[in-house]
């Protein structure tokens, strides 16, 4: 059937077409059913709406990513026609039940999933039949070839590219924007890419956005890494991994991850990595509970890696805690800013994870003591030309000081009330309260520590100040803090395990706002 | 946030709502993302998709199913918020880890999926939990009586309720239209819900549908039933297990059931069903492939039926042809018509199946021979009357003959290309030439066998005739006929594996329409 576009400016992150009433019962279609478009030498599929009368008979509504992508104009002719159920059915259809699939598979899977040729209900059943029936390492490593193939990639015409990459879950993990700075000092490529927080206060390219622009294309990624050797950019911007952003979107509301492996590899691979030290953060409140745990997550990189051609070495971090002191955008940024100019007065675990972690990078690279080199390029002041040498290079002012971060407006002081020694802290109540508090949103808003495990506290010490933009966030931030087991400060371990800290001081703190 | 409405009159079967994109970025929602919606003292939630122009800022577009379902009119103020997460996304991730589920917990979901409350990916994740880990008897029992109360119920005020059920497969199966007719007749109550088809070429909806109305509200099939003791209706306009519907719609990309019994337990658990007989059509193109898994089958419906205060009864019946010669809306209503009018010419297959099935529920009733019934009620005449009261009651025309019902005006007729006996049919190539031809959209389409299995045959003999009212689908059909193996035809069985039948004679058949 022939029908004229109507571009309608509606966005609904898919694609949507509007047909009249009369249309769709010609077409034998209804309301969330598929029609075929085919139009200026394009075919691609929509999602049908029905209209009674917004849409006249002989007309097509199509949304702003159907007009985008196929380039119509108001009134041209498009062919519409009832779609063929997508080519990977079949394949989702087996993996459910069990059965390995085939790198041919796999390939047109991933390729129905860029192309939005599946429905939610089936790419939801393929992202289900992996959490069921776990991947064999064949199977992660032609998905991670796969999901590498349909995106864009990144070429710096280099043989030794070296990336680094945390599964997460430790809030405050400020590592990478140290650790790239070091590791580009040193003379290593270094181009990372990071997401944004999606359910944590901070992720590495809202951190890193305090201090210079982190949505760079392709091309400007690749002029800011033959410049200075490493970048630190949001990868959402670069599209190396479609079918990974689509992935997570399934794994999300249900907070299960069964695509880790390609998901992280795809993206190494996309950028031509060769070397790639993992960090698997282990303990009590992050996704990795159990040092074996972590051995048996290690192997899986590990003998991914070899298949898809790359060295990987893991190491397993204490992630009991935040790292470092800052939690949350701006005062993480400010954290790496202040531990690059003054390392000496660095928070001790900060500093020993990132020489941890780029020391295997620098083994890689053959390099003499590979374990002190961080610390060389920290005490030498080459680590922060470097950074600031990136922020420069991304399109961010290189002169900033710490404080010219702005951070939260209001702030209220956490301090003991009793005397001990701080034996624990809960991550998942440090990132609700962040959050509550406002980030990553609101990139000044977050958490600052004065106390962390193993310290003494005596009574009325500050243990930590949070810190929001605004007041209703403050409040609910705080009543969250009252809610969960946010810390734990006793004589003993065992004394403690239900305590909440005590006092409120509040400092530039208003209730009423505006 | 307070916007006042603006309805669209478009429909997508889902509440979607359109915010300008000023208001979406203040709400902090995107497309696809949820927002709560309260009005009028409702509160309902709706996905968002986002307009540059077409709903100014401080304006809600909705779609149809938002206006009537809130009652809104145009510039009415409503409230809007982002929503929380649905309260039963926690008992979701638990059963996808294989936790088997409380009766609270079932009852959650069950009502987040009735309130449209699941995106997509949550209804899906829970579909793929059931499939993955198969469900206890008691999580089914809890499941059927969550789907049946978020129903509407069908209240007879009586306590001996008789029903029956397939769980299909089988094309020309007619089975239901004939034994409501007899059973009711021998004084049984029998208020028989049925389905149109989805993946078949006639449901008992579609046939009956040839000689009444079956979209009947609950307080006419009261009527109907009050006065005739049974009914033949479409379930999907009263809306008995409206999660049913839900799940279903997840079911059928993938081709799978974990649902099964919950779902057919919960219809009849709706209508007050206590002795139900379950039709279980075994062999190669059917579901259920040996009588070893029907076997199985039965014991589970056995099982549920005692939690769920029901007398079960099952049969495992042929299911390796069609039942009886017809295949398609009205050549089956036809069939039915003519059976129950000359019972001694009626197919042999079909009677007995009618018999035996219908037997089972005249020994619930604790009748005599209960076997003998059916036989009986069709050589007086009293099964033909009552279908001819029942069509009358739900408002169609009593005294209509086989002739009158309409069937394709294009026929073509197959005939065998050498002699021997007819070794096996292919169901599936049955349904899908059935389906090419038009049915059950176009309710003359379909096919009239005239050989079965077990038949002599003589070359030339009429094997079957395709019927349809079209020539383009009478084109895909035959072509579709050609492509697949139909009918085996030979002097023994390992002969005719891959055959297909030969020669074409047109009757009244053009190929140029219009």
């Amino acid at each position: 059937m022939l029908l004229k576009a109507k571009p309608l400016r509606l966005d609904a992150k898919k694609r949507v077409v509007i047909l009249n009433m009369d249309d769709a019962a010609e077409l034998d279609v209804k309301p969330m059913d598929r029609v075929e478009l085919r139009v200026n030498g394009k075919r691609e599929n929509a999602i049908v709406n029905v209209a009674e009368k917004a849409v006249a008979k002989g007309w097509i509504g199509i949304y702003s990513r159907v007009q985008e992508e196929l380039g119509v104009f108001s009134g041209q002719q498009i062919k519409v026609d009832p779609s063929d159920p997508p080519a990977s059915l079949i394949f989702i259809k087996k993996r459910l039940n069990g059965t390995p699939l085939s790198r041919h598979e796999i390939m047109q899977i991933v390729r129905d999933v860029v192309n939005e040729r599946l429905s939610e209900i089936e790419l939801t059943s393929f992202v289900m039949s992996l959490y069921n029936h776990r991947m064999s390492i064949n199977e992660a490593a032609d998905l991670s070839m796969a999901m590498a193939a349909t995106g864009k990639s990144l070429d710096l015409g280099k043989k030794r590219i070296y990336d680094k990459h945390s599964i997460g879950g430790v809030p405050g993990d400020k590592t990478s924007m140290m650790l790239v700075p070091i590791v580009a000092a040193a003379g290593l490529t270094i181009p990372k890419t990071s997401s944004r927080a999606i359910t944590a206060p901070a992720g590495t390219a809202d951190r890193m956005e305090c201090l210079c622009p982190v949505d760079l294309g392709l091309e400007e990624i690749k002029r800011v890494v033959s410049r200075t050797n490493g970048c630190l950019v949001w990868g959402g911007a670069v599209d190396l991994s479609p079918a990974d952003d689509a992935f997570i979107r399934v794994e999300y509301p249900l907070s299960i991850d069964p695509l880790l492996l390609p998901s992280v590899m795809s993206k190494k691979k996309a950028v031509g990595a060769k070397y790639v030290v993992i960090d698997i953060p282990t303990g009590r409140g992050v996704k990795v509970k159990t040092v074996s745990e972590a051995e048996e997550l290690a192997n899986s990189f590990i003998e991914l890696g070899k298949k898809l051609g790359m060295e990987v070495s893991c190491v397993s971090t204490f992630g009991e805690q935040p790292v470092g002191r800052g939690v949350g955008p701006a005062l993480e940024a400010r954290e790496v800013l202040n531990s690059m100019m003054s390392p000496n007065r660095a928070p001790q675990d900060l500093v020993e994870k990132v020489a941890r972690l780029s020391g295997e990078l620098f083994e890689f690279a053959g390099m003499k003591n590979p374990d002190s080199i961080a610390a060389e390029m920290l005490r030498t002041g080459k680590a922060e030309r470097k950074l600031r040498q990136i922020m420069e290079a991304q399109g961010g002012d290189p002169d900033i000081g710490p404080e010219d971060i702005p951070v939260g407006s209001r702030k209220v002081t956490i301090r003991s009330a009793k005397p001990g020694r701080v034996w624990w802290i809960n991550n998942t109540a440090v990132i609700e309260v962040a959050r509550a508090a406002g980030a990553p949103k609101d990139k000044g808003a977050g958490i600052l520590f004065h106390k962390k495990i193993g310290d003494a506290v005596r009574k009325g010490d500050v243990l930590f100040e949070v810190y929001a933009d605004k007041a209703h966030k403050m409040n609910r931030a705080l009543e969250s803090k009252d809610k969960l087991s946010f810390m734990g400060i006793g004589k003993s371990m065992e004394m403690v395990i239900k305590e909440i800290p005590g006092d409120e001081e509040q400092d530039n703190y208003f209730v009423l706002e505006r």
